[in-house]
């Protein structure tokens, strides 16, 4: 069986990262979801194993020493990182799987995994960002500007991925992931098979 | 204006390859299909300049001499070939063009070309192959041996291609062909000027 891929997604908080991936999983449930290995406490309405896997900080600096992790981070005082064993089990058995990580992330994975596909998810403009972090305009001023320096930081960053898919009208965006991971299973080493056993028969 | 990209399209007589194709561009009128100066005579039901150009051969050996050839072949006694300038326009026009040649055309492509995109149309299996070229059963065994050794030896060199498209299902097919198309639009390459543009409001 030919192995599966992996794809890196990432994308600014105003992207509309998170609703795009639950419309590809919706279409396309055979696709799955990294999960995160993290040591910040459980928040109400999360659910261990659901996006994230809640550890001690002991147990990730173990996972850390043993070089057990594609990638880490730290933010805010806590671990963040996704473990490297679901991932290989995940495309040995022929599966699709999506990272969803940061432009540090993806750095990381990229030079550990460099056949992984990265699609960066842009907002259409710089007025949509605006407008979208800006929320209901219940933020004061001060934290949307923080906001946008963030994700302009990471939108500076754009350029190391492979793809760009822009998320003007979501349904359009959805098809877009979907047509780059799925044109993936067409190539040449994911269909050897086909062509072996035509040819067997002759 | 970023470059469009060029499509090699190759699949043996029985692969449906021709049906595919007409559900790419109904669906994608946008895509356009590389029309082959050839010298051979016109047939009942042909247009000039629908699928073909009908040269005469003095015209295309000149063509020939002067190197405005992207591929060329002899078939029957008549020259087949691609002129280059049509191509070359629609690339530099920003629009993505369709070859639709055999494995001998395509390695010439290649080789002029090496940002070119190769995709193989796949019957799903020998025994559909043999079915569809047997036609309606009025052919003699002796011809359908032929067009089986001929589609045979154009299936042995499908792992010269990028990318393998299976006619199983024709609409699943399209499709297919269609995801290799549109993602390779969303490449970086293609898209840096939307990060370009948002980083400018700054």
């Amino acid at each position: 069986m030919s192995k599966g891929k992996l794809f890196i997604v990432s994308g600014p908080s105003g992207s509309g990262k998170d609703t795009i991936l639950q419309g590809v999983f919706k279409k396309h449930p055979e696709i799955k979801l990294s999960i995160s290995s993290i040591t910040r406490a459980m928040r109400v309405g999360e659910v261990e194993g659901e996006k994230y896997h809640f550890i001690s900080r002991d147990e990730f600096e173990e996972l850390l020493k043993n070089d057990m992790l594609l990638e880490h981070n730290v933010f805010v005082g806590n671990y963040y990182g996704t473990p490297k064993a679901p991932v290989e089990e995940c495309l040995n058995a022929g599966g699709d799987m999506i990272l969803e990580i940061d432009v540090n992330g993806a750095a990381q994975v990229r030079e550990k995994m460099p056949d992984a596909i990265s699609i960066f998810i842009m907002p259409p403009s710089f007025e949509v960002l605006k407008n979208r972090l800006s929320g209901r305009g219940t933020e004061t001023e001060e934290v949307v500007e923080q906001r946008m320096t963030a994700a302009l930081g990471e939108i500076a960053r754009a350029k190391e991925y492979d793809y760009i898919v822009i998320n003007d009208q979501l349904d359009v965006a959805i098809d877009d992931l979907l047509s780059i991971i799925l044109s993936e299973r067409l190539r040449i080493n994911r269909q050897k098979q086909i062509i072996d056993e035509v040819l067997e028969k002759c």
